[in-house]
């Protein structure tokens, strides 16, 4: 059986967002117990990541990490149209990723102790953010 | 019900490919409309990305951002006997990925507006690649 | 048809394990013919990797690479409670990714021929990892 599902997501601008309800929330929607569950962003300047979910600093580091590696307004980019952050955007994009595939297990996402779910929105203004959920299991 | 199917694209040497026709083609073929779309490249030097589609730019960016970030000759590689890209096109294709995982949604791939799905070869001469096209969905 | 299994992995400390023969011999157990495997560990410090499987350098040159883009003890980290390695791994983590999912075609991973399943360890100390396989498929 199959469930699809989808939420939006307000960012205030670069940085990442816990979006582990949301995602938990289509869960419970589908009725579905076992299965696999992918969540999707539907944008090529916002992606998906697992990561640490206990301690803030991680991903301030992580956003630290990100800003050396892509810096704005590297000299490198030409794609400027939208400003500094556009291509810097597109590439941290492309280093992380627009999916995350998750076991379902007894009806819920079988994530390790510390992996939270987040949308990384990676540019500088707000945005509108499209995320869905689509589950593919058995209740 | 599932689908597999595959095609095989003849890729110049290094840079990116669009290669969402023959993507979509294959959920055609599938008469498939709602699920899960895994895109798969076989191969440890190519790998697949959902990149800005509309800009040329964006992915001769992405290419010399990668070519500073991992380039070819680096004395730091040992694995050499394929040539000074051999080793950077093992590294890009892990700092991507061999595969996309895509909702599937009234019988298309639910893209954003801006996303395009590209082979990106990573060797310098011409390959052939494979990539095969696995659909789990309902009708 | 579903089938969900797992397995723990014992790694020595930082470095990249094949973990073939533990995936294949779950997909071995589930009887299904085809269809798509998702390979998950559950950890923000592990990472899973599809990555050539001839040559033992790739991978200690894949090592070199990364011990050069994310340097343990390197300044811009503040998440340092567990050690200098700590923040490093998480990073390596999100740059590589916590899932494979891999096509399943005449009862195996249709993988390329180069293309092995490898468990990325990024701390430095001996852990325990927790690897699920989840297949969605017909038999």
């Amino acid at each position: 059986m199959m469930y699809q599902g989808s939420f939006s997501v307000a960012t205030p601008g670069r940085g990442s967002l816990l979006i582990g309800d949301q995602v938990y929330a289509c869960v419970r929607d589908s009725g579905l117990a076992t299965g696999i569950v992918l969540v999707f962003a539907h944008h090529t300047s916002a992606s998906l990541i697992l990561c640490e979910n206990a301690d803030p600093q991680v991903r301030a580091d992580l956003e630290r990490f990100m800003a050396r590696l892509v810096p704005d307004g590297d000299p490198l980019f030409r794609h400027t149209d939208e400003g500094v952050d556009d291509m810097p955007a597109h590439v941290r994009s492309i280093l992380t990723s627009n999916s995350l595939s998750l076991p379902l297990v007894d009806g819920r996402c079988d994530l390790g102790t510390w992996q939270g779910i987040y949308l990384w929105e990676h540019r500088q203004m707000p945005h509108q953010r499209r995320v869905s959920v689509t589950i593919y299991g058995e209740s």
